[in-house]
């Protein structure tokens, strides 16, 4: 399926004010872009670079006054995800190198503390795919998503106590749970088709079989129509604008995700 | 200045064709691309990947019949190139580890060969800047630039050989002189504004008083309106297309390069 | 000054375990390895690669038995570690790229959270070398350093609560204060001459003025005598061994510092 | 088996030069370094760094007078290389991306104008390693290899026009043939036992039936006992030392190789 995304942010700015920005989707294995628009304003120098993730990142300093930026993309992407019932765990010592980080734990995903929870949750199950879906299956019944619940990224051990959060807290706990049995998991954030209320949403996919896969507790079914625009341990490395000096907010934020026939 | 660049490929193919492509100009210090389309028809898979130099590339095999590539991009780049007289050597010692490797000889840049010809075109030049704008006067009073001219790369030896060639080939002159001297050099492809014969180009960058400079025998003055699509070793590592199998040639490219306002 | 450093790892293993292991000094800016040497016993085939902070890894899975690792290194390192007061903050956006990750917080580094307290410690300094010697000196008075009294690490809002903890624990907090200052900031696990009791060691290196600084609030005065082995955002990066499946923990565990001569 | 090798370098320097050696073993899938020296004198200065190809590097500034390198390591390697006939070509499309760079042409090995005669010598073979194979077995009767018959790197073309060469040449002739197959092929340069004349040895490898398999039309058989210090696109990338500024030959360069009955 075609899918056009879009954000728009605008910003008041009161002092000079560094910017990474996480906002370009890239084509991958699973998506492809066939049509990109980076409108910032007003125009000010922006160095893009890839970060160690693969990710397109854009650093510029915005200058005192409004400041917006606006991104929309073409994106060709898969209507359902792919389930692997059955696909095995991978071996540590056959996991390919780079993804060894993937098993340890991070900011918002503190898998040295869930080894006892994620063996209650996937007790029985066949070792890789299946725990992963137990897990999925699990947070969807345990904690209640509740978007816009949330203003700042809490870990895994918080939300697991509040027992809610937004889509991001529930991707934290099923990626702090999926890494302490030893399976390398990852944060997306992104685009997703019809997601209720729209927003930039996130999920997390998990390395069984071979590959990456899908998972996110907060849909049902293997419905797709998912947009990537960063891959990270967890939240800190894929915020989708990173800002340093005195706090700024954005004044208007706007996500947009429409299908169409093909891009133009 | 705003371009917009383009570049529209037609193929006519006889057996699955595995290609390798290198149209999708990148943000980065000296260029920044507000939008970017890239249209492939019919429509097959492909996996886009970033290679060593840093360029973004698409893997996909084309199927039997025609196959059509069409990419477009708003540009804002420099309207005159930066010079710097006097800008000095940078030591061996000091080089940025990554930049070691542009030292080396490549295959169409033997720049182990060219030690004597470099010695006598930069004698009396303060090492640095000055050797490398000397370089580049010399292929510009030397070597004959004709467009067109040439089918297939051909190595620096044999350009200076011949005497002419296209810019291509008067890059890798100039490369492989500027190495034999210890100055890091590479290849750029892309587009440039006003070129005669409109057509894709090639010109080098040179590494010295720490930074990248560009240079273009086949050009006067300090003109930009260049738009980098890839950098390498030298035109081994930037083809626009790479295919494997029996060879197959485009039956149409149309490359364009307009000045517009500023990206829509 | 040369240093003889040296790691005796014993284990009993009762199921194949899969180890990762980072005992192997690389040479770098600030050290130069002329000898070293790494014997597993019994021997098992061992993968070495280098993980994405460069560090020298080795992967192998030890079978049930007694399993044993020995590691020693010729060394030469500095007697005293650079100080640089007045060295500069540098600013966001002409960071090198790659260390922009140092600015983000990590498992055990949360410097999201400190801010304030940052801000406190390093009121009235001048941006850069100074503030981060300001929060060393503050570590110094006022987190006790209590050798061995720590099992498993615990993160930086857990040492500020206990106000005491292992080297480790001071190196956490003392970088998540730093990032929250956007200083980029990581931590070093290696060998210490003289370290009292002897042991792994672990301390932080903060980025300013241009360059990495060290910094180690359980010593005093400008000391030298480190050999670096591992570099992280944390300690979840630089495990001098991850091993998955059943813990295991050594039976013997042997560090030893010597200053030789000269490497033999 | 175990291999203790080394190599003894002794210059005598005129003025200040910059070197880059590539000296040190690497661990790796195929071979374990045990135990590694590294000895300068006088010592100097040293960075270390990793190259992108993986190799070890040296970076260093001799000073005016004697210098000597002297390196030994222990290592474990296989006692015979791996053979696979039967093992199939890799589509261009499932090649890893990391090895799409091993199919295009480079300083010494000119893949591009080799492709009639590598249709020829491998006509009827079953495509993938037998193909290799082919090559290698053409290599041994056709090119001459005469050791110490050649002081600096020549091309594949120049090889093949001379139907003679040293063990350099007869790899990049080799290489080149592989890739006009569009079969990914690289240099190694290192150690071999029982090497006749014992000296520094190059050989190559060929990317078949998803991984790197040996060849060496120096050799007879699947004779093992090799140790790699390099891996490159060819010569050019696996120079033993790099030096820059006026020339400087050693004066002295002994290369042992020695079995063991396991490392110290």
């Amino acid at each position: 399926m075609w899918l056009r995304v879009g954000c728009d942010l605008l910003f008041e700015i009161e002092v000079p004010t560094p910017f990474i920005l996480m906002l370009r989707p890239r084509s991958g294995t699973e998506q492809w872009v066939a049509r990109d628009e980076f409108k910032i304003k007003p125009s000010v120098p922006v160095v893009e670079f890839t970060d160690d993730y693969g990710n397109l990142c854009q650093r510029l300093t915005a200058q005192p006054g409004y400041f917006s930026i606006n991104t929309t993309a073409d994106v060709r992407t898969s209507q359902y995800v792919d389930t692997a019932f059955g696909a095995p765990f991978i071996d540590i010592q056959h996991l390919p190198q780079g993804l060894l980080n993937y098993l340890l734990p991070s900011r918002y995903c503190e898998s040295d503390r869930f080894n006892d929870l994620a063996m209650e949750i996937t007790m029985n199950q066949f070792p890789g795919y299946d725990q992963v879906a137990a897990i999925e299956n699990w947070l969807r019944n345990n904690i209640s998503y509740i978007p816009g619940s949330s203003d700042y990224p809490i870990s895994a051990i918080e939300v697991n106590y509040k027992q809610s959060g937004v889509c991001r807290d529930l991707a934290h706990l099923g990626i702090a749970l999926c890494r302490s049995l030893s399976i390398p998991a990852r944060m997306v954030v992104g685009y997703l088709h019809n997601l209720q209320p729209m927003d930039m949403h996130a999920w997390f996919e998990a390395y069984v079989g071979g590959r990456w896969y899908t998972f996110d507790a907060t849909q049902y079914g293997p419905k797709g129509g998912y947009v990537a625009i960063g891959y990270g341990h967890d939240a800190a490395d894929v915020a989708v604008f990173n800002q340093f000096g005195p706090s700024v907010y954005p004044i208007r934020q706007l996500v947009s995700v429409e299908l169409i026939e093909e891009s133009i």
